[in-house]
C-alpha cells in the first residue's frame, strides 16, 4: 500500500506537513543519491516527524535527476556538492548512503557542521573509523544511528518479547542467519560493494552487517567470546569478500545461563535469502525474510515450542505456529526515520535532553563483529577472541 | 492415519498377508529391541512385500515384552539371543538397531548366516568397519541398506526432481542442514548414543548422519573436497560429541558447474529442528522437517524462484510457494522396508539378479563424511581433504 503513494499522495502529505507542522519536524538532507536513498527519501516523507529538505550529489545533474525520478517536492533543495548541503543551516540531520570508505570523512564533516547522522551500514571500514565518527557526534551533541531498518519493524519487537520470555524458548543455544543475493554480472563489474577502494568489506560489510546484527540482537547485545571465519570464504580479484560464513561463540553464559553458538552465511553468489532461526532449549523461532519482509504492510514468523515426536516417532506433537504482525502505519524504514527524528527532535527542543546511547552502541558492537570476521579471514580463518 | 493401525488392523493385515502371499514376502528378523525397532516393526508389517518373522533381544524377557508391548502377532518368533535368530533358516533379512560399536560383529555374523542386512545409522564406527560389513554382504550375495528413512519419502523424490531440473534452482551454491533435539537429563545419563563404549560418535553419528547424508543427496553423491569441523564442538565427559557444526566444501565444480558450500549443525542441546535449505543461483528450497515429517500422511516443502525485491526494495516480487506431497500409501519407513524387500526378493527369486549398489554406496559415502568430521574434530578443527 505504501509504494503507490510516492508521487501523488505523498507530495500532498508533504505539503500539509510543511505548512502545518514545520517547527516540530526534523529536516533531513540526503548526502549521496545511491539507489537506497530512494527508499529512505520516501520513508522521510512518510514519517510524521520528519521532512526531506535537501538532496546532494557530487554532480548537480545527478541530484536533479534523483529529485525528478522520485517525484520530490519542488521545494526540496538540490545541491551539486555534499559541502553545500552540510552548510545549509536548515538541515537538522543527514542521511548518508555513501560508499563505506567515504563515511569517516563525511560523517565527521556533518557532525562538525552540527548535523545529526543517520548512516548506511556498514558504518565504517573498521571500529577505529567508527569511533572517530561517534566522537564527532558525541562532542557536538548529535545523535548517531545506522540504517538497520529491520530493527525497527514491529515484528522484530514482537520476536524480542518472545525471545526474552523465559517461559517460551528457554535458553538460546543456537542462532543461524543468512543474507544472500544472486548478484548480476554487472554488479560484480560495477557495484561499489565489490570495489576494493570503495567498500572493501564487500559482502561482509553489506550482508554480514545484518546477520552479525541479528546475532547480537538475539543475545541482547552481549559480545561473543570468539569469532571464526569458515574456510568457505570467496574473494574477488580485488580481494573483496563476496561470500563467507562465520561461527560466533558465546562460551561465557549470558544472564539467562546459556552458552550460544551462532553461524552466519552471507553471499553475493546464491539466490535471495534472509533467514533467521533462533533455537532455545524449549523452542525455536524461524523466519525467512528478516531483513526485508516479503510484504510491506504485514510480516510473520513461525515458532515451535516443545516439539517432540509422537509415539513411534512417526510425526511431531506440534506444528509450527505462525505469528502475523501488522505494519500498516509506517514501513520499517519509516519507523526507523521516525525513531531517529524523535530523538533528534527531543535534543533540539528539550533543554538537557541526552543523546540516546542505544543506537551508537548497537552500531559499534556490530562493527566490532565485522572487524573480527575480517581479521579472522585475514588470518586464514583463525579464531579471533574478544 | 497409520498410527492407529498398529494393534488391530495391522494384525489383520498381517494374517491375510501370511496366509495369502507368504512365498513372495521377505521374512524379517529384528536383532535388538531398541526403541526405534518399534517403528520399523510396524513398517515391516505395513509394507506389502515383507513380514515380521522373528525378534531377538539379549534377554528373552525383553524380547517377549517387546512383542507384547507392540501387539505383535503370536506367530512371530521370540528369541533370547541374536545368534538364535541368525540361525533361524526362515529369516531372509535382518533389521539391526544395535549400538554402533556392535554393528561390525553382528552385521558380519548376519551376512555369514546368509541374511540381508538393513542396519540403523550410523552404519559403523568408521568406514573401515563398514567395509568389513559390506564385503561380508557382497561376498555372500546379500543386499545392504542403512536405515535413512527420509530418502524414501515421496517428498524427497519430488525435491530431487526440482533440484536437478536445471531450469529451476540453477547451480547449487549453498546447502544448510540441521538436526537438533533437546535431550533430557536421563538421556545424557543413560542413552547409548552418548556412551563412549557404545556409540562413540554421539551426535555426529546419530544426528550428523542425516545432515551429511542430505548434503551428499543434494550433490547427487559427489564427494566434497574438504570437510572442516567448526570450533563450536561440545563433548561430554566420555569425550563423545554432543553438539557440533561442520563446513563441507566442494571446490571442484559438479557436472552442473557449481562449487558448493554446505554447513551443518547437529546438537543434543537445542530444541527439535531438522532444517534443510538448498540455495541455487536462481532459487531455493526449504523445509523444516526433512528427517521426520510433521505429519505422516503428507509432507511439504517451500521453494522460491528468482526472488528479487520490488522497486524501492520494499518487499519481494515473489512469495515462497509450498509443495505438498501425499504419502498415504505407506509411511517413509514403510517405503524403505518395501524398497529393501523389493531388492531382496529380486535376488532371492530371480536367477542372476544383481545386488543394488546404490544403497551401500550411499551409506559408504555418508560414513566417509562422518569419519572426516570426526578426524577434523580430533585434529582441533583442522580441514580434512578428500
Amino acid at each position: 500500500m505504501f509504494k503507490q503513494v510516492f508521487h501523488t499522495q505523498l507530495n500532498k502529505a508533504l505539503k500539509t506537513k510543511m505548512a502545518e507542522t514545520e517547527v516540530a519536524q526534523v529536516r533531513f538532507g540526503i548526502v549521496g543519491c545511491a539507489n537506497i536513498a530512494r527508499k529512505v527519501a520516501r520513508a522521510i516523507n512518510l514519517a510524521p516527524n520528519s521532512i526531506l529538505h535537501a538532496v546532494a550529489s557530487r554532480s548537480i545533474d545527478k541530484a536533479k535527476r534523483f529529485a525528478s525520478d522520485n517525484g520530490l517536492d519542488p521545494r526540496v533543495k538540490i545541491y551539486g556538492s555534499y559541502d553545500q548541503l552540510l552548510d545549509d543551516p536548515s538541515v537538522d540531520a543527514v542521511y548518508m548512503p555513501l560508499p563505506t570508505s567515504l563515511h569517516v570523512h563525511w560523517a565527521v564533516m556533518a557532525a562538525q557542521k552540527g548535523k545529526h547522522v543517520l548512516i548506511e551500514k556498514p558504518t565504517a571500514l573498521d571500529v577505529g573509523e567508527l569511533d572517530t565518527i561517534l566522537e564527532a557526534c558525541q562532542s557536538n551533541g548529535l545523535q548517531f544511528m545506522d540504517g538497520s531498518m529491520w530493527l525497527h519493524h514491529p515484528r522484530t519487537v514482537k520476536m524480542k518479547e518472545m525471545l526474552f520470555d523465559s517461559k517460551l524458548l528457554g535458553n538460546v543455544n543456537y542462532i543461524y542467519s543468512t543474507s544472500t543475493t544472486s548478484a548480476s554480472p554487472e554488479f560484480f563489474e560495477n557495484d561499489i560493494r565489490v570495489k576494493g577502494n570503495l567498500d572493501s568489506l564487500g559482502a561482509l560489510g553489506d550482508l554480514g552487517w545484518y546477520c552479525l546484527g541479528a546475532v547480537l540482537w538475539a543475545k541482547n547485545y552481549q559480545l561473543p567470546t570468539v569469532v571464526t571465519a569458515l574456510p568457505d570464504v570467496t574473494t574477488n580479484s580485488d580481494g573483496v569478500i563476496i561470500s563467507f560464513s562465520a561461527s560466533i561463540q558465546y562460551t561465557e553464559p549470558s544472564s539467562s545461563g546459556a552458552t550460544t553458538n551462532a553461524i552466519i552465511h552471507c553471499s553475493f553468489l546464491a539466490d535471495t535469502s534472509m533467514d533467521l532461526t533462533i533455537t532455545g532449549s524449549k523452542g525455536s523461532l524461524n523466519l525467512n525474510d528478516f531483513i526485508i519482509p516479503q510484504r510491506e504492510s504485514s510480516a510473520s514468523f513461525e515458532f515451535t515450542l516443545g516439539a517432540k515426536f509422537v509415539d513411534l516417532h512417526i510425526g511431531w506433537n506440534v506444528k509450527p505456529e505462525r505469528v502475523v504482525v501488522n505494519c500498516d502505519e509506517l514501513p520499517q524504514e519509516g519507523l526507523m526515520v521516525e525513531e531517529f527524528a524523535r530523538v533528534v527532535a527531543g535534543i533540539r527542543t528539550t533543554p538537557g535532553m541526552l543523546l540516546d546511547p542505544k543506537w551508537p552502541e548497537i552500531s559499534r558492537k556490530t562493527q566490532m563483529l565485522v572487524d573480527a570476521v575480517k581479521k579472522s579471514v585475514d588470518l586464514g580463518c583463525k579464531p579471533v577472541y574478544f
